[in-house]
Protein backbone atom coordinates (compact mmCIF):
# COMPACT_ATOMS: atom_id res chain seq x y z
CA UNK A 1 0.00 0.00 0.00
CA UNK A 2 0.77 3.61 -0.54
CA UNK A 3 2.24 4.86 2.22
CA UNK A 4 0.94 8.81 0.98
CA UNK A 5 -2.60 7.10 1.07
CA UNK A 6 -4.95 10.49 1.12
CA UNK A 7 -8.11 8.82 2.06
CA UNK A 8 -10.15 10.38 4.55
CA UNK A 9 -7.03 11.86 6.25
CA UNK A 10 -8.41 14.85 7.69
CA UNK A 11 -12.04 12.32 8.91
CA UNK A 12 -9.78 10.15 10.21
CA UNK A 13 -7.70 12.57 12.85
CA UNK A 14 -11.08 14.20 13.71
CA UNK A 15 -13.24 11.04 13.83
CA UNK A 16 -10.92 7.95 14.80
CA UNK A 17 -12.34 4.66 14.06
CA UNK A 18 -14.72 6.17 11.09
CA UNK A 19 -13.14 3.64 8.58
CA UNK A 20 -13.67 0.76 11.03
CA UNK A 21 -17.57 2.62 10.53
CA UNK A 22 -17.44 2.34 6.62
CA UNK A 23 -16.05 -0.83 6.42
CA UNK A 24 -18.61 -2.05 8.89
CA UNK A 25 -21.72 -0.44 6.55
CA UNK A 26 -19.95 -1.42 3.21
CA UNK A 27 -20.34 -4.58 4.74
CA UNK A 28 -23.81 -3.98 5.28
CA UNK A 29 -25.21 -2.51 2.97
CA UNK A 30 -22.27 -1.71 0.10
CA UNK A 31 -22.50 -3.37 -3.00
CA UNK A 32 -19.36 -4.00 -5.50
CA UNK A 33 -20.69 -5.20 -9.08
CA UNK A 34 -19.14 -5.37 -12.61
CA UNK A 35 -21.66 -5.00 -14.97
CA UNK A 36 -21.28 -5.32 -18.68
CA UNK A 37 -23.27 -3.86 -21.10
CA UNK A 38 -23.65 -3.07 -24.76
CA UNK A 39 -22.07 -0.03 -25.90
CA UNK A 40 -21.90 0.34 -29.46
CA UNK A 41 -18.98 3.10 -29.22
CA UNK A 42 -16.74 0.22 -27.25
CA UNK A 43 -14.02 -1.58 -29.42
CA UNK A 44 -15.61 -4.56 -28.78
CA UNK A 45 -19.44 -3.47 -28.59
CA UNK A 46 -19.29 -4.05 -25.19
CA UNK A 47 -18.56 -1.80 -21.55
CA UNK A 48 -17.24 -3.36 -18.68
CA UNK A 49 -18.91 -1.01 -15.94
CA UNK A 50 -17.34 -1.56 -12.32
CA UNK A 51 -18.77 -0.18 -9.94
CA UNK A 52 -19.30 0.68 -5.73
CA UNK A 53 -22.32 1.72 -4.64
CA UNK A 54 -24.08 2.18 -1.12
CA UNK A 55 -28.18 3.03 -1.02
CA UNK A 56 -29.43 4.36 1.60
CA UNK A 57 -33.31 5.69 2.32
CA UNK A 58 -33.94 9.64 2.17
CA UNK A 59 -33.50 9.76 5.96
CA UNK A 60 -29.75 8.78 6.20
CA UNK A 61 -28.65 10.40 2.65
CA UNK A 62 -25.99 12.66 5.24
CA UNK A 63 -23.97 9.25 5.78
CA UNK A 64 -24.21 9.02 1.40
CA UNK A 65 -22.65 12.79 1.39
CA UNK A 66 -20.06 11.56 4.70
CA UNK A 67 -19.05 8.53 2.69
CA UNK A 68 -18.19 10.73 -0.62
CA UNK A 69 -16.17 13.01 1.73
CA UNK A 70 -14.47 10.09 2.99
CA UNK A 71 -13.18 8.61 -0.03
CA UNK A 72 -12.91 12.36 -2.11
CA UNK A 73 -14.34 10.82 -5.30
CA UNK A 74 -17.69 9.72 -6.35
CA UNK A 75 -21.06 10.88 -6.58
CA UNK A 76 -24.30 11.09 -4.34
CA UNK A 77 -27.61 10.54 -6.91
CA UNK A 78 -31.51 9.91 -6.38
CA UNK A 79 -32.58 6.74 -7.53
CA UNK A 80 -35.69 6.46 -9.53
CA UNK A 81 -36.74 3.31 -8.47
CA UNK A 82 -38.43 2.53 -4.77
CA UNK A 83 -37.86 -1.44 -5.18
CA UNK A 84 -40.83 -1.51 -2.05
CA UNK A 85 -39.47 0.97 -0.16
CA UNK A 86 -41.55 3.70 1.24
CA UNK A 87 -39.04 6.77 1.10
CA UNK A 88 -37.23 7.73 -1.81
CA UNK A 89 -33.98 6.21 -2.01
CA UNK A 90 -30.40 7.34 -2.37
CA UNK A 91 -26.89 6.08 -3.77
CA UNK A 92 -23.33 6.85 -3.23
CA UNK A 93 -21.64 5.47 -6.47
CA UNK A 94 -17.79 5.26 -7.66
CA UNK A 95 -17.19 4.60 -11.64
CA UNK A 96 -13.97 5.77 -12.52
CA UNK A 97 -11.36 3.64 -13.05
CA UNK A 98 -9.07 5.69 -11.31
CA UNK A 99 -10.76 6.40 -8.23
CA UNK A 100 -11.03 2.69 -8.09
CA UNK A 101 -7.48 2.35 -8.54
CA UNK A 102 -5.99 5.27 -5.58
CA UNK A 103 -9.05 5.09 -4.01
CA UNK A 104 -11.86 2.75 -3.48
CA UNK A 105 -8.95 -0.40 -3.83
CA UNK A 106 -6.36 0.66 -1.74
CA UNK A 107 -8.99 1.64 1.40
CA UNK A 108 -10.58 -2.34 1.14
CA UNK A 109 -7.04 -3.93 1.08
CA UNK A 110 -5.83 -1.88 4.13
CA UNK A 111 -9.05 -2.38 6.13
CA UNK A 112 -10.57 -5.79 4.90
CA UNK A 113 -14.15 -6.05 4.86
CA UNK A 114 -15.42 -9.16 7.24
CA UNK A 115 -18.27 -10.53 5.41
CA UNK A 116 -19.02 -12.83 1.95
CA UNK A 117 -18.74 -9.54 0.41
CA UNK A 118 -15.11 -9.70 0.97
CA UNK A 119 -14.93 -12.30 -2.17
CA UNK A 120 -17.07 -9.40 -4.51
CA UNK A 121 -14.89 -7.16 -3.47
CA UNK A 122 -11.68 -9.95 -4.43
CA UNK A 123 -13.15 -10.34 -8.10
CA UNK A 124 -14.03 -6.60 -8.61
CA UNK A 125 -10.39 -5.65 -7.46
CA UNK A 126 -9.07 -8.01 -10.09
CA UNK A 127 -11.42 -6.67 -12.81
CA UNK A 128 -10.06 -3.56 -12.11
CA UNK A 129 -6.31 -4.45 -12.39
CA UNK A 130 -7.10 -6.18 -15.52
CA UNK A 131 -8.64 -3.14 -17.18
CA UNK A 132 -5.94 -1.07 -16.30
CA UNK A 133 -3.94 -3.09 -18.24
CA UNK A 134 -6.42 -2.52 -20.86
CA UNK A 135 -7.28 -6.22 -21.17
CA UNK A 136 -10.75 -5.55 -21.43
CA UNK A 137 -10.05 -4.91 -24.94
CA UNK A 138 -9.04 -7.70 -25.71
CA UNK A 139 -11.75 -10.51 -26.88
CA UNK A 140 -9.85 -13.09 -24.51
CA UNK A 141 -9.54 -10.75 -22.02
CA UNK A 142 -13.56 -9.72 -22.02
CA UNK A 143 -14.23 -13.34 -21.97
CA UNK A 144 -12.81 -13.88 -18.78
CA UNK A 145 -13.83 -11.01 -17.00
CA UNK A 146 -17.71 -12.01 -17.90
CA UNK A 147 -16.45 -15.49 -16.32
CA UNK A 148 -14.65 -13.96 -13.12
CA UNK A 149 -17.78 -11.86 -12.77
CA UNK A 150 -20.50 -14.87 -13.16
CA UNK A 151 -19.84 -15.52 -9.58
CA UNK A 152 -20.41 -12.03 -8.14
CA UNK A 153 -23.68 -10.75 -6.99
CA UNK A 154 -25.90 -11.10 -9.67
CA UNK A 155 -29.21 -12.57 -10.13
CA UNK A 156 -29.03 -12.49 -14.10
CA UNK A 157 -26.71 -14.54 -16.52
CA UNK A 158 -24.26 -12.68 -17.91
CA UNK A 159 -25.94 -10.95 -20.86
CA UNK A 160 -22.20 -10.88 -22.74
CA UNK A 161 -21.71 -14.61 -22.43
CA UNK A 162 -24.95 -15.48 -23.67
CA UNK A 163 -24.36 -13.10 -26.63
CA UNK A 164 -23.09 -14.39 -29.89
CA UNK A 165 -19.62 -13.05 -29.49
CA UNK A 166 -18.87 -14.99 -26.78
CA UNK A 167 -20.57 -18.00 -28.11
CA UNK A 168 -18.73 -17.97 -30.74
CA UNK A 169 -15.53 -18.52 -29.20
CA UNK A 170 -14.33 -21.52 -27.18
CA UNK A 171 -14.45 -21.39 -23.24
CA UNK A 172 -11.39 -20.26 -21.95
CA UNK A 173 -10.22 -24.38 -19.63
CA UNK A 174 -6.83 -23.41 -18.65
CA UNK A 175 -5.67 -20.44 -15.62
CA UNK A 176 -3.55 -18.13 -18.00
CA UNK A 177 -6.33 -15.69 -17.03
CA UNK A 178 -6.49 -15.45 -13.45
CA UNK A 179 -2.48 -16.14 -13.02
CA UNK A 180 -2.65 -12.78 -15.75
CA UNK A 181 -4.41 -10.61 -13.39
CA UNK A 182 -2.86 -11.83 -9.92
CA UNK A 183 0.82 -10.84 -11.80
CA UNK A 184 -1.16 -7.43 -12.80
CA UNK A 185 -2.38 -6.94 -9.00
CA UNK A 186 0.85 -7.93 -7.46
CA UNK A 187 3.03 -5.24 -9.55
CA UNK A 188 0.32 -2.31 -9.06
CA UNK A 189 0.73 -2.93 -5.44
CA UNK A 190 4.54 -2.85 -6.01
CA UNK B 1 -22.37 5.05 31.25
CA UNK B 2 -20.74 2.25 33.59
CA UNK B 3 -17.31 2.25 33.32
CA UNK B 4 -16.92 -1.26 34.00
CA UNK B 5 -18.72 -2.20 31.07
CA UNK B 6 -18.01 -5.30 30.19
CA UNK B 7 -18.93 -5.39 26.11
CA UNK B 8 -16.17 -7.04 24.02
CA UNK B 9 -13.69 -6.22 26.61
CA UNK B 10 -11.77 -9.19 25.12
CA UNK B 11 -12.48 -8.36 21.57
CA UNK B 12 -11.71 -4.74 21.65
CA UNK B 13 -8.23 -5.65 22.98
CA UNK B 14 -7.72 -8.00 20.01
CA UNK B 15 -9.39 -5.66 17.35
CA UNK B 16 -9.24 -2.11 18.05
CA UNK B 17 -12.08 -0.84 15.91
CA UNK B 18 -13.93 -3.39 16.12
CA UNK B 19 -16.87 -1.41 17.93
CA UNK B 20 -16.53 0.90 15.02
CA UNK B 21 -17.35 -1.73 12.76
CA UNK B 22 -20.28 -3.16 14.59
CA UNK B 23 -21.93 0.20 14.77
CA UNK B 24 -21.56 0.87 10.61
CA UNK B 25 -22.61 -3.35 10.26
CA UNK B 26 -25.54 -1.98 12.41
CA UNK B 27 -26.49 1.13 10.71
CA UNK B 28 -26.44 -1.33 7.69
CA UNK B 29 -28.31 -4.03 8.79
CA UNK B 30 -29.51 -4.23 11.84
CA UNK B 31 -33.12 -3.68 13.19
CA UNK B 32 -34.01 -2.49 16.65
CA UNK B 33 -38.10 -3.45 16.69
CA UNK B 34 -40.82 -3.49 19.39
CA UNK B 35 -43.82 -5.96 18.19
CA UNK B 36 -46.63 -6.06 20.04
CA UNK B 37 -49.08 -9.18 19.72
CA UNK B 38 -51.31 -11.17 21.11
CA UNK B 39 -50.69 -13.36 24.33
CA UNK B 40 -53.34 -14.85 26.57
CA UNK B 41 -50.70 -15.13 29.37
CA UNK B 42 -49.83 -11.56 29.48
CA UNK B 43 -51.96 -9.14 32.15
CA UNK B 44 -53.43 -7.44 29.51
CA UNK B 45 -53.60 -9.56 27.06
CA UNK B 46 -50.22 -8.02 24.97
CA UNK B 47 -47.03 -8.84 24.83
CA UNK B 48 -44.59 -6.14 24.06
CA UNK B 49 -40.97 -7.85 22.53
CA UNK B 50 -38.41 -5.56 22.19
CA UNK B 51 -35.86 -7.05 19.56
CA UNK B 52 -32.36 -5.90 18.48
CA UNK B 53 -32.00 -8.44 15.35
CA UNK B 54 -28.98 -8.66 11.90
CA UNK B 55 -29.98 -10.45 9.45
CA UNK B 56 -27.34 -12.19 6.98
CA UNK B 57 -27.00 -14.93 4.32
CA UNK B 58 -25.32 -18.19 5.02
CA UNK B 59 -21.98 -17.32 3.51
CA UNK B 60 -21.61 -14.34 6.00
CA UNK B 61 -23.22 -16.15 9.03
CA UNK B 62 -19.66 -16.25 10.73
CA UNK B 63 -20.29 -12.24 11.31
CA UNK B 64 -23.36 -12.75 13.48
CA UNK B 65 -21.25 -15.88 15.42
CA UNK B 66 -18.97 -12.75 16.45
CA UNK B 67 -21.81 -10.26 17.36
CA UNK B 68 -22.75 -12.84 19.84
CA UNK B 69 -19.94 -13.06 21.00
CA UNK B 70 -19.07 -9.42 21.30
CA UNK B 71 -22.22 -8.40 22.94
CA UNK B 72 -22.61 -11.53 25.38
CA UNK B 73 -25.77 -12.13 24.72
CA UNK B 74 -28.62 -13.17 22.37
CA UNK B 75 -28.44 -15.93 19.99
CA UNK B 76 -28.34 -16.84 15.78
CA UNK B 77 -30.93 -18.70 14.42
CA UNK B 78 -31.91 -19.79 10.86
CA UNK B 79 -34.76 -18.22 9.00
CA UNK B 80 -37.57 -19.61 8.01
CA UNK B 81 -38.15 -17.65 5.02
CA UNK B 82 -36.21 -16.38 1.79
CA UNK B 83 -37.43 -13.23 1.06
CA UNK B 84 -36.50 -13.13 -2.42
CA UNK B 85 -32.84 -13.76 -1.45
CA UNK B 86 -30.80 -16.74 -3.24
CA UNK B 87 -29.25 -18.12 -0.37
CA UNK B 88 -30.39 -19.21 3.69
CA UNK B 89 -30.47 -16.51 5.69
CA UNK B 90 -29.84 -16.33 9.41
CA UNK B 91 -30.68 -13.74 12.31
CA UNK B 92 -28.33 -13.09 14.89
CA UNK B 93 -30.99 -11.69 17.79
CA UNK B 94 -31.73 -10.11 21.01
CA UNK B 95 -35.11 -10.56 23.24
CA UNK B 96 -33.95 -10.52 26.46
CA UNK B 97 -35.08 -7.08 28.73
CA UNK B 98 -31.81 -7.91 31.15
CA UNK B 99 -29.34 -7.91 27.69
CA UNK B 100 -31.25 -5.11 26.38
CA UNK B 101 -30.27 -2.87 29.40
CA UNK B 102 -26.82 -4.29 30.63
CA UNK B 103 -25.71 -5.03 27.04
CA UNK B 104 -27.34 -3.65 23.82
CA UNK B 105 -28.26 -0.18 25.17
CA UNK B 106 -25.47 0.76 26.56
CA UNK B 107 -23.20 -0.31 23.81
CA UNK B 108 -25.16 2.33 21.07
CA UNK B 109 -25.36 5.01 24.04
CA UNK B 110 -21.44 4.73 23.98
CA UNK B 111 -21.28 4.56 20.33
CA UNK B 112 -24.10 5.92 18.74
CA UNK B 113 -25.19 5.29 15.14
CA UNK B 114 -25.10 7.40 12.03
CA UNK B 115 -27.88 6.87 10.38
CA UNK B 116 -31.89 7.04 10.67
CA UNK B 117 -31.53 3.73 12.78
CA UNK B 118 -30.22 6.30 15.54
CA UNK B 119 -34.13 7.27 15.55
CA UNK B 120 -35.25 3.91 15.71
CA UNK B 121 -32.76 3.06 18.42
CA UNK B 122 -34.01 5.71 20.43
CA UNK B 123 -37.27 4.80 20.75
CA UNK B 124 -36.55 0.85 21.77
CA UNK B 125 -34.08 2.12 24.46
CA UNK B 126 -37.01 3.73 25.71
CA UNK B 127 -39.91 1.52 25.42
CA UNK B 128 -37.30 -1.04 26.98
CA UNK B 129 -36.90 1.63 30.05
CA UNK B 130 -40.29 1.47 30.11
CA UNK B 131 -40.67 -1.48 30.29
CA UNK B 132 -38.06 -1.80 33.15
CA UNK B 133 -40.53 0.13 35.68
CA UNK B 134 -43.18 -2.13 34.11
CA UNK B 135 -45.37 0.71 32.88
CA UNK B 136 -45.87 -1.90 29.90
CA UNK B 137 -48.80 -3.81 32.32
CA UNK B 138 -50.71 -0.68 32.61
CA UNK B 139 -53.10 -0.10 29.83
CA UNK B 140 -51.73 3.57 29.72
CA UNK B 141 -48.24 2.16 29.32
CA UNK B 142 -49.08 0.12 26.89
CA UNK B 143 -50.99 2.29 24.54
CA UNK B 144 -48.43 5.17 24.82
CA UNK B 145 -45.86 2.42 23.80
CA UNK B 146 -47.35 1.56 21.16
CA UNK B 147 -48.02 5.02 19.88
CA UNK B 148 -44.14 5.49 20.24
CA UNK B 149 -43.44 2.49 18.15
CA UNK B 150 -45.95 3.32 15.33
CA UNK B 151 -42.86 5.56 13.46
CA UNK B 152 -40.46 2.82 13.72
CA UNK B 153 -39.34 0.03 10.81
CA UNK B 154 -42.86 -0.83 10.46
CA UNK B 155 -45.12 -1.52 7.38
CA UNK B 156 -48.79 -2.67 9.33
CA UNK B 157 -50.32 -0.62 11.61
CA UNK B 158 -49.90 -1.46 15.12
CA UNK B 159 -52.60 -4.58 16.16
CA UNK B 160 -52.99 -3.40 19.52
CA UNK B 161 -53.74 0.27 18.39
CA UNK B 162 -56.62 -1.03 15.84
CA UNK B 163 -57.71 -3.75 18.78
CA UNK B 164 -60.86 -3.02 20.76
CA UNK B 165 -58.55 -2.80 23.96
CA UNK B 166 -57.22 -0.09 22.61
CA UNK B 167 -60.02 1.63 20.97
CA UNK B 168 -62.04 1.89 24.02
CA UNK B 169 -59.51 4.32 25.86
CA UNK B 170 -59.06 7.88 24.90
CA UNK B 171 -55.96 8.82 23.33
CA UNK B 172 -52.74 10.40 25.45
CA UNK B 173 -53.09 13.92 23.99
CA UNK B 174 -50.76 15.02 26.78
CA UNK B 175 -46.90 14.41 26.96
CA UNK B 176 -46.69 12.59 30.33
CA UNK B 177 -45.80 9.51 29.01
CA UNK B 178 -42.71 10.82 26.88
CA UNK B 179 -41.95 12.82 30.78
CA UNK B 180 -41.83 9.75 32.29
CA UNK B 181 -39.54 7.92 29.81
CA UNK B 182 -37.05 10.54 30.05
CA UNK B 183 -36.88 10.61 33.54
CA UNK B 184 -36.98 6.92 33.66
CA UNK B 185 -33.98 6.78 31.23
CA UNK B 186 -32.18 9.37 33.35
CA UNK B 187 -33.01 7.37 36.71
CA UNK B 188 -31.24 4.04 34.77
CA UNK B 189 -28.62 6.18 33.37
CA UNK B 190 -27.44 7.17 37.19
Amino acid sequence: MSSDNPIGADNQQERPGFEQWVVGFVDGEGCFSVPIFRNPTCRLGWQVQPEFTVVQGGRSVHVLHELKQFFGCGRVGHNGRHDNHREDLFHFRVRSLGDHLRRVIPFFVANPLKTAKRDDFGVFADVVSMMAQRLHLTPEGLRRIAEMTQSMNRKAPSRFLESSEAIRQPPLSDRRGEEMVLAAWRHAED
